[in-house]
């Protein structure tokens, strides 16, 4: 791994706790288990991330709606999804120095795939591998579940037993009637679905890469089993477009097809939309997966809960399982996607004295995307600017979510502004009392432009309309 | 409990299934421990008063600032909470049937408000209480946990324990330090935060008003000691403000003090606005709460985590630990509370052949909570109308949450959207070809307005905003 990358990280990580994007989460408590929480600008960030996915997957397209299930549900719904037998991590620890590892993860750093569904039924094969950090022996795969238990009720025993949610889709799938039938719905349609999920991880890690619990944006496309493969590449199409509309470098993406071995065995079609992230080994790392999963969890769920989740054929009136096309999008993983894509280091651009250092941060964050859209800033403190600049910003904060700053030079502001992503900083100078206007100055194209008080909603109602 | 009351409720529960607001979880699967989701409809009317809460909140205030914390946290945090030791309810078992109940339940059935925090050093006095089921002798009152438990990494054992947060509001204390350094905040200021919560109720119930997961939206203000108690009430009046501003009715709130004996032993002053919901004993039940909660939080904190979370007072040079006061809201349980208070019903308004039945739903949600803002409804499946409505419902949709409905007469499409609370409802007819303009419904006044196609954005921005 590089240097340059590691420093990249590492200096995003620093920003993001330094402004208050991401912090690591009980922190004065010594961190947990590799959870983050989210601060004033990273929650803003992440919801705005939610939203611009709602807009494109449900606003906006009349067949499909959205849902909100909850995170505890009837145990039964793991057993049908097959998780509780098959969703597990092979763990292997070394016999001398007690670390653990991931079997996969060793086989990975070999070049080697291994083939999941496969080792369920025979351990991976490691025999040649030895502890990657002592050089010990290690013991044999064995597998360990990745949902998370908790009990309902007052007794802690097997019937009082129930999982934190591993996937948002099977909220999906067993609501699957009702939405049918509440929403006078017909084929194909899309259920759509932002949440969290929690899984066991061994190894968690690489920042918000990996995490327990993470939030997840899914939508499961219900159509005619022919119509699948149609579908699937519609909505391969239509998510790569998501994040190259949102900025993402359209050479800092590319499709991966699962292999064979890789994919579960249910699936008819895999593909991945990777990125390269600045940590680990560098390599291309999935960011979201479309999936062609046949008729695999409507079958299973019927079959387990006894009731009938097929459709009839308008036409032919004959009953079939409808097939699901999935989409499937880490919130957290596509916030730090869109976080290391907008990362950039710029020469000085602020010629003012205190711009001693030589390169300034600007994130260049779509501005749908910024936590911050306009940043208001008066030239003095004092009277009569400071009360015109409230003015300014008691207006525009009734529209979008704002900054005041009114501390430091105004090239100190606008750095502290460009590093946060703010795409417009408002100044209220000297001269605004007279010319009632103000500079508004573009965090891109670095242009200023002079607009009259009575006209800047407008202006920026145009400049940060979707 | 009157059967009007109980009739409503049935038919609110009945409506929120039947179009898609909420639905019992795992129905398929028989439905599991009082969880509820939010169907297409309801995932809406929820973002909504979300989203309506954090603009009053946090967009607002710039003295208030976001926050989203994960809601697995260093499990130390409850101990200092006093969750561990202290978050209980009393359970008593009937020894004839084995029904569980809340020995505070049965004292308030009483007129008796328990003290909790002394029934941990003595157990509640039921002795004349017999089970309400079949009249037999009660077991003493045992204490049980509320926090609900899981397990972290591969080991079930002590050092693995962690809890699903118990309230939202620990999040943002830990993060007390994390935020003021980031934000450059001085006090006074405020923390928000929406998220989940656990609670594992013995007694859940009342559809989504108790449930063992929710939403909370909790905001923590930080202030010196002297002026907590003024915040305080400027809290109170602010939290009832937005129920007001989002349309429940005056006369359905009201305010009520805790006893001495029923808040926390910290608390220095603990309100509740409280709202008459049509179930259970018909009574006053808590919506929202606003608490001083003086400085047990960041003392404990600080004691646990030996951080030091006290503030250097700008004048004096003293060091202190802040107060906060907290305003704590249920997203559930104020979308319960908006959903209740807009059920209208109405002598049939709608005079065409279809409107056999003599009363109809309105949903007098507020516009800024109305799940969908807009129906284009053509007067016509056929063209050229279809293509018209199309291209109308197309243009609205990037803008607002919209419905396309063509089938039935007009007058059951109205009665469909005004059940569902939709504000506008946009007529394409036969006349739209010629004069490029459309009929708009008001849902309140049932005003009809021609509008032009091409100022109609305009026109529904105009009534729309907030």
């Amino acid at each position: 791994m590089s240097k340059t990358k590691d420093n990249k990280m590492e200096k995003i990580v620093s920003l993001c706790k330094r402004r208050g994007f991401i912090f690591p989460s009980s922190e004065i408590y010594g961190g947990f288990a590799s959870c983050y929480d989210y601060g004033p600008l990273g929650v803003e960030l992440k919801n705005n991330v939610k939203k611009a996915w709602w807009k494109t997957m449900v606003q906006e397209n009349s067949d499909v709606v959205g849902l909100d299930s909850s995170i505890l549900m009837h145990p039964k719904i793991w057993e049908a999804s097959g998780h509780i037998e098959g969703f597990t991590d092979p763990l292997v620890d070394c016999k001398s120095c007690k670390r653990r590892f991931r079997a996969d993860h060793l086989l990975e750093g070999r070049g080697i795939k291994p083939d999941l569904e496969v080792q369920r039924e025979a351990p991976l094969d490691l025999t040649t591998i030895k502890c990657p950090e002592c050089g010990g022996e290690l013991t044999a795969p064995r597998t360990f579940n990745l949902l998370m238990k908790t009990y309902i009720g007052p007794v802690e025993d097997e019937s009082a037993l129930a999982y934190l949610r591993g996937e948002t889709c099977q909220g999906i799938y067993v609501n699957f009637p009702n939405v049918l039938e509440s929403q006078r719905l017909k084929l194909p349609f899309g259920i759509a679905q932002i949440g969290k999920a929690f899984r066991n991880e061994i190894t968690p890690g690489n920042f918000t890469f990996r995490t327990r619990e993470f939030e997840q944006m899914e939508m499961q496309w219900f159509c005619k089993p022919e119509t699948a493969a149609k579908y699937f590449e519609d909505w391969r199409a239509r998510r790569m477009n998501w994040y190259l509309k949102l900025g993402v470098d359209k050479d800092a993406l590319r499709w991966r097809e699962h292999a064979a071995g890789e994919r579960a065995f249910y699936a008819k079609a895999a593909w991945d939309i990777e990125m390269k992230f600045p940590f680990g080994d560098g390599e291309w790392k999935e960011v979201a997966g479309v999936h062609n999963r046949g008729d695999w969890d409507l079958s299973r769920h019927s079959k387990f809960s006894g009731a009938d989740l097929s459709v009839r054929d308008e036409v032919t009136k004959e009953k079939f399982i409808p097939y699901i096309v999935e989409t499937s999008d880490g919130a957290d993983r596509a916030t730090l996607a869109f976080l290391v894509n907008a990362y950039e280091e710029v020469e000085t651009r602020s010629g003012d004295d205190e711009a001693k250092h030589e390169t300034e941060v600007v994130l260049r964050l779509h501005k749908d995307l910024a936590p911050i859209k306009a940043a208001v800033l008066p030239l003095s403190k004092k009277e009569p600017l400071s009360a015109q600049a409230r003015a300014v910003f008691d207006r525009l904060k009734t529209r979008w979510q704002c900054q005041y700053d009114e501390t430091g030079s105004i090239g100190k502001r606008y750095r502290r502004q460009d590093e946060i992503g703010t795409p417009y900083c408002i100044t209220v100078d000297f001269e605004t009392g007279t010319d009632q206007a103000v500079t508004v100055r573009d965090r891109d194209t670095m242009q200023q432009d002079r607009i009259k008080v009575a006209e800047l909603s407008a202006y920026l109602t145009e400049k940060l309309a979707a």
